[in-house]
């Protein structure tokens, strides 16, 4: 099992039970999740040693976030404590034509106002295979990019894979700032995950032909646009899921890679979905887990893919389905019989 | 933004959380809820001046009642207390091939039971835009139709636009008495909203052609019935949203709309559906709220239908989505992604 | 009404709510429920005498087991007191693609620990006019399998009617050790329900073509399969509920029947699921219904195969709809309508 | 075992969770109870066979009554169905000095309206051994009051023993009428309870120096009058029960019993109550109990005692401690130290 | 009823059930509050027109705040929309020794940055009879004292009865700061409102011989600190609520007033706690409620008592007994026996 | 921090809500325990380096425990996995004079089948300061007792310091078999926890005059017998806690300590009780804590009851408080003052 590091925030989610809308709602369903938080989880869940790199504030929220956290066999002796305030997000769960709506309230947080001092990042990458992080915690903060890039260049001075997952927010930055930002760290990156959004917000690359509200998705475009990426960025890999949204309820989900050489698309689920949010995480958990673990490129896809397609019917921002349920998905069994 | 009056029945529903059976369930979720409360709320959501005209019981039950519209922006000034009880309507959501089921406790409430005298018309009416009611009033007590027919004339006196939903409830009073009560009421409206099944059964008109049980829906019958209504009553415009009942999970939604010149149909929406009670008091608030602020017929058509699917999604009797959300939708984006 | 007398094991059921993993779940829904204790409470709701035979332990566990089947009217004189334990299954609600999962708690109960003593078989079957077993009760202990053929000794000596379904559980014995049972007890039967596995695992028939995981069912080789079952053992019907698999949120659900001349495959429902388990109780508990009161073979699998469609709807292992609701369905109306 | 016939109301309980007031509260709390059956369900606890008499509406609000009281073993076959509506109460639980609050809505009651054509007296008393009804059931309508003096009658055409308790409900009747309708039903009494309130507004007796609000007890006026009441009506037994109102989270609780020649007063306890409604139903039915077992007056005003201490522990109307668990009260332990 | 003016912070508070830590909990219970909207919220309750002003973030979340205070009856019409969040405090509700346990997530919040641009002061405080604000508001932000003494100015030059309560927050400022911005701000004020703790941490004056963690009051040293406090202020009345913290669960509740000639202390309640936060505010609500009415100082302060002992027995912030609650206590019955 | 083992069984614990009786109830929380698990908690949760060794079924249940303990920071690394089952215990949470009820189903255990090959112990004491086991795990099976004492030599050899409590429990053995058993066990202990009851029914000795039921408690025999356990096995310390049953609501709670000279007896807390299970689990975990960390006997013992003290306040069996709210405590505040 491989040694894998992931940095980023982690946040208190609030979300409404049974479909409420906030004004309604006189209690809020508790879970704790951020972008590489969640992809930790995805991978100590399949049996590797996951590490997160955070700082939470020192008060009881924050030792609730770590606890959920170890709960799940993530390694949080990394995580500093301090600083002001633990990030929220609050989350109305959509259905139909009736969009989830989140609510950020992530200013200010402990990991934003964290700077490099609180990381021993020659420890944290000591014995290290692979270092993961997302588009959103340098947005979360200048200092926080900051604190992004010299962990990077640590773990590439280690010689650890990296990857990342681009993931535009708009909220935190503009395209503009995104593109200065993220164009310098994607020097360090081998594997890079990002949708079509991201490819052009965050990268500056469009693939042509998709309408993202549409559900239409056009394969056409990601070929060049991925080797555009490869050709600038030198990326060993490109990926990106592919969402269909039909509805709020159901979607299509499938993904493609590119090495450069060869594109492959995915098998396609059409998932029935009871909490979406952290899907895209679970996406990229299981494929740093899959290309970690040596698989090529197209088993650790259809991995990643079936992986991810189940945690759309998870509640909560974790991917909590075992590995042997991955593996029954990726074999062909998708008709959810019971199990007795 | 208009001053715009509604009267009519609150009430207490009970439901079952998780499809669950009466007999099997030791909780009630708790909502109030009645057809002319629910236009006011969409309409107080909307930024309206939302006024609700009513008599409910002195005690804390009446109310709760009261707080629950006001929470939402309704205007209670003229709710009139005492009497003996709030009515209160039992509900199990169904789901896929089970009908939601209703059993309902409402005689002898507080406004079955109030009088003329309860309510000063003069006031309530002053400076109001618009009147909305539902067959559902008169039908409740012989007293109720005799008050509701005051307010009628007290509207018709001080100019006000009236509207009205047919809304035929078979558990309260027989077609016969319908049409014999409400075709005498008919001479004070303006904008008359009802169904196929209200209009053959409160007014004596039959689309050809429509088999309510199978989910089919002949549009050829509206036109000429709807022609036959304006003929009749002078109404300004008809209309009816159209509702495809695949299974009580799965609903197709529409509406059509005539104005003795042209007749529309809007886009037609299918929703998976969280909660139906009250859809169609969404509508009728949708399109009041289109009507009252000038938009044409079509315009507002479309409003009424997206605000009404929208609707579905909400648990409980109220829609509680925003304009906003409302107007997304209309502009053609169903596809449910995660606002963020 | 007709005497019913069901035989087998009642256990705690405790499942995660909201689709929860067991894992994330701080509370456990209850409920009870069993093969033959779901019969029962079908037929006790439809109107029957219906008795259930069984042991559950001399404490307030095994009480309230007994308690909620005497709640929904199912007599429980002949249940016997003692022994060590209630079984438990815990389960995990599935969805989209995820199984629901089932985890066994099940051996060292007080009816796996039964002896004949512990029942007065000829009080039991005294004026009853049918008996019902499933392939369970025979497989949870070999003393278990001795008191089930000493009831259905009782049971042919005083001329009841008996039904078995076959109920295969990979977990409780192998297909060998179940075929050895099974086969000597398929003398006693009279009406034999069970799916294509069942046929295959408990009775070593194998109908050809189906691949049970794929969701596509092929009728050709039922009838063939039915037939032989017929020759072998003399049964006066064969049954097969028929389950297509789309997802563990969607199903196909029909049925087939054959009584040595005729074969009928029933009308087919697309089922939005809320709780699988006890499907195919509910649709046994149908199946006896209709045929315990003289309705013919196509009636009765009509029945049958709408009273289990609806049961999909229902919260727990019990079927709670009324028999208006089944016989709504079998007219026709599948529409799902608010009822009011 | 006794067979034991209660007559009377059952009603819809709903109750707010947590202390909550009904204006916060978005989910009652749903039991079933009224004073007859609440007795009825202790009896049936402690092993009686207990009947109860009533009318339900025949639809599934009456249906789930029934349940409920089926589930705790209580024999419901001479329920009627029929009438309007299930009566309904509202309960506020109190703290401190917080009372608890009941809102009732339970006018136009099917019991309410039912008439003596509705029970077959002849049958229902057959071999009857008790008969126990409240002051509530002739205070709900004139025609309740009606059917009361017929199964009065009847019961005592067959000598079986007759119990009252008085409760009086002043939203019911005025004392005037209470005393003019009770009066004359006291002739067929053999056990009469009754607190200090009950005797005075129900039969007309006051009980000198005792202040219901200020939580102190005088018993030297309750001999006397207990003298006068036998004297009047030649009850066989009168018995109070005594609380002490400390504040609504803490009561004292003991009990008094005179037979003409001894008085006794009980054992006192100081209980932490966790919901109080049917406390002095829970006397009764231990009373009862012990009295049809032959108990000495002393030992069943003990078992009475201790019975309903423990009711005020256990959420809802019904008492579901077990015989045992009284009498190891009734032997001095009421050290609460955990059973393991 | 007067038009009473509140102006300072709502917070969404997220509280635990069930007195589970923070650890524990997966969801929290959702009530909003703060010290001045809990007075409004008290006052409307009563009648009075209370308004609260404030500013919330333009999101659901801000929406949600000022719905809950609209529920019960408050005015926002003067609550400013914009700024970057809602505060937030996290509850541990204590029990026994176990204190409850606040955490705040409060800075950055709306209110904190409000200027005085965001009020129309001379709207606000148009018609108004009574001004009420406390010690929190001055000390979120340097800008708010700010606005404090704008509205504070504003209203004295309407001649506005102004009330303070002091609420001391150490973790807001230190003594040192609270005392030179206070001391400043109590030029404004009539009716001072402070517990021994307030009175030295703000004012610096300090009662001899109180040990606020030893449970133990002692009344001796109050009367010449409220001398003080009138000598060097002005204050018409100087009050303080006393607790006696026996523990969590038990506290002793009474309160004296002093308004330069003659010291009052009140009746003393022990109460049982539900939940205490909000406790003082209610205090406070009742006071300005009883003062604002004409009465005299001893029946203001006995109302106020009264209303906030009952207070601790409500969970939420907000105090909603009702005016005729209140009063029976005052009237002495503090039994709570059931209402019906 | 010390390196802490323990050993023993973790279960499941299933305990209705709301004071509800088992037959009551539709949902259970779900909250994992057991006497040694509870001590490691408590040590962990104080910083120290805490273990738990065990067996547990190698399914979702058994990974739901591990889960529970790792959350609160248990290692779990020597936690085997197989076996059948994990254990289970259903809790009803008594008042006043209920006691709380315990079923146990804890039968056929992973943990009471395993045996010495499932435990490296020679790893899992490497470098440990103290060994922690109960009287219960011995008691689970004799298969366990081996385990036990095999645990034990381990433990000896390698000079950990060992505690012991003895904690009887009369359904899994008689005090015969336990005296024998255990009275061997004891030549490897240092520390005996254990009340007056496990004393005599363990290890055969008797205080005078106490009678468990009373709540009465006499300090004098405790030092006789103490003195006569240390001289039969050469005990370091003897503690006792001290529980005083005035209700299931309310008990008084202290402990006394004794080294061979000096006897000590601790403050006493009069406790409002939410949750005593685990009480005494979370006092020997104090002890243990203050005692591993080098505090004297009095200081460790006083440690040791406020800790436990606490713990009554947590629902669970975890005691979760933390060192400084326990320090606060012993500081002499037991105000219970809302901390902010």
């Amino acid at each position: 099992m491989a040694k894998i590091i992931t940095m980023g925030e982690i946040m208190l989610r609030l979300s409404t039970p049974g479909f409420q809308k906030f004004i309604q709602s006189d209690s809020f369903d508790v879970n704790y999740g951020g972008g590489e938080a969640n992809v930790a989880v995805s991978l100590a869940n399949y049996g590797h040693d996951a590490y997160f790199v955070s700082k939470v504030p020192n008060n009881p929220i924050g030792e609730s976030a770590i606890a959920a956290l170890r709960k799940y066999n993530v390694n949080c002796d990394y995580v500093a404590k301090g600083g002001e305030r633990l990030g929220i997000y609050y989350l109305e769960t959509g259905a139909s034509m009736r969009a989830s709506n989140v609510v950020y309230d992530r200013a200010h947080s402990s990991i934003a106002e964290a700077t490099v001092a609180d990381f021993d990042f020659d420890a944290i990458f000591e014995g290290a295979d692979w270092f993961h992080f997302t588009g959103i915690t340098p947005a979360i903060s200048d200092i926080a990019a900051e604190v992004t890039e010299a962990a990077l260049k640590a773990a590439k001075a280690k010689g650890i894979t990296v990857s990342v997952d681009l993931n535009f927010r708009k909220k935190l930055w503009s395209s503009e700032k995104a593109q200065r930002i993220m164009s310098n760290l994607m020097q360090y990156v081998d594997v890079c995950i990002g949708n079509e959004e991201d490819a052009e917000k965050v990268l500056g690359f469009k693939p042509s032909g998709t309408d993202v509200t549409s559900g239409e998705l056009e394969l056409s475009g990601y070929q060049d646009i991925f080797k555009q990426m490869i050709d600038k960025f030198g990326f060993k890999y490109v990926i990106s899921s592919l969402r269909e949204s039909y509805s709020a309820s159901d979607n299509g989900w499938s993904a493609c890679i590119y090495d450069g050489k060869e594109f492959y698309h995915s098998r396609k689920y059409n998932v029935r979905i009871v909490d979406r949010v952290g899907g895209g995480d679970s996406f990229a958990g299981g494929l740093i887990c899959g290309l970690a673990e040596g698989k090529d490129m197209k088993a650790a896809l259809e991995f990643a893919v079936a992986a991810s397609a189940l945690k759309h019917t998870i509640p909560g921002d974790f991917n909590l389905v075992s590995r042997a349920d991955v593996e029954t998905l990726v074999g062909g069994d998708a008709s959810g019989r019971v199990q007795r």
